[in-house]
């Protein structure tokens, strides 16, 4: 957003839709108006241009809330359609072994963004959802991502002040610099509560046919599960199967 | 989108990405400028926008499609969001019971719009992929969700020509309201071979907390298993399910 400057018609068209957030699903038009830094009667034009293509609908309260129109466009974005096709069994697999929570994540700016989330009933209740973004440094997939991202993407967040969660968030620059060198040779991180409390994300890298790290798969459980080494494995091969359903021929799972 | 009046900036914005659909994944230039109506150079001022804000990628070979950020907003649709979470249990238990595919729909405009859609290893391949809309007539899906339509909708549906897609499609505007009739007695359809050759699909609705239809189920299997009539009442009861998860209270699986 280029607030105070000039902005084109487009770049207000858009910013009216991208305030819409997990954590922001309705929202009232003086919402909008401020969070996106627009006057009332311009923000009430371009609301009623998303009305009217299906991008945004009206609530029974009369707040505002993304319609399906977008998701039907956005959804043929051919790297989720490709990474979500070859993931779901392999997060169906993880769920079988689990009884709890499976994940797949892709970075989106200095964030992850889970694409896909699925749980058993009565699984351990998290704070993900699909379409949500969550801090990099405090989840499992978010360091899996991280560490096999280029080395200035690694500076630069590291340059960010990094929130603690829990007591266990691990935010010590050097600290998280030591925990990603492990991960490059290991391709796996386990996280234990630090992002809530109770809860343990296991997670693996996703690689395409060029060996790049495209995605982060991940086992979530309670801590109960704490003891049950053979999960580590589960998530590593499930990363792997993954990976090699998008064509990958490289060989990752260390010993 | 109105060619040849005067369209408005959104109108074009807008107009420039609602082409990419499931059939056109990836599209150039010259193509988006032609399926848009638009002139080249303005094409290009737009495309350069909407790759600016994440909404489209140029990929390798100077063609265009859908990039992850248009998905990320989208799949906020609170609609979406609970009927995806109410489904996938019951997808699952599709799943396991048939060892195929299950999948979600909603209705958008006068075709059915593919929600969710998960598919065992090794299950028949099927046309539909999430994001893909396809005919109402064809399918077990669209059939329910048009039974579950107002009459006028109805009505409209059936004064535009109807596509036969193989022997089996039932074009016929009568024949197709008997069968509205008998879904509405029944809640459910059982569409053999209409859409492909093959696959017999299984549908049910599903309702909210209002008794409204806003969404169906289908389990879609191979024509061999089509003897196994325990399916059917297996996907009424998927349908009952995931409209008891949205809050129905009503009853409907009928005898």
């Amino acid at each position: 957003m280029l607030a105070g400057k000039t902005r084109s018609v487009s770049s207000k068209l858009l910013g009216v839709i991208e305030i819409f957030t997990a954590s922001d699903v309705a929202l009232s038009l003086s919402d909008i108006a401020r969070k996106s830094d627009l006057p009332l009667a311009t923000t009430l034009r371009f609301v009623r241009e998303w009305v009217a293509w299906g991008g945004l609908i009206r609530l029974d309260d009369g707040r505002y809330a993304v319609g399906t129109r977008l998701w039907e466009v956005g959804v043929q974005a051919p790297s989720l359609q490709s990474l979500r096709n070859a993931a779901l069994p392999f997060l169906d697999d993880l769920l079988v072994g689990t009884r709890q929570n499976a994940q797949l994540a892709i970075l989106q700016g200095f964030e992850t963004l889970y694409v896909e989330k699925i749980s058993a009933r009565n699984s351990t209740v998290l704070m993900s959802r699909v379409g949500m973004r969550l801090p990099l440094h405090a989840t499992g997939v978010g360091l899996v991502l991280l560490a096999n991202s280029g080395q200035n993407y690694i500076d630069e967040y590291l340059e960010l002040p990094l929130k603690k969660y829990t007591a266990c968030t691990v935010v010590d620059p050097r600290q998280v610099r030591q925990r990603l060198a492990s991960i490059r040779v290991t391709g796996f991180v386990r996280a234990e509560e630090e992002l809530h409390s109770g809860v343990i994300s296991l997670a693996a890298p996703v690689h395409d046919r060029s060996g790049r790290t495209v995605a982060a798969i991940s086992a979530v459980v309670s801590v109960e599960q704490r003891n049950d080494r053979s999960l580590d494995m589960m998530v590593r091969v499930a990363g792997l199967g993954v990976s090699r359903a998008l064509g990958f021929r490289g060989s990752r799972v260390a010993p």
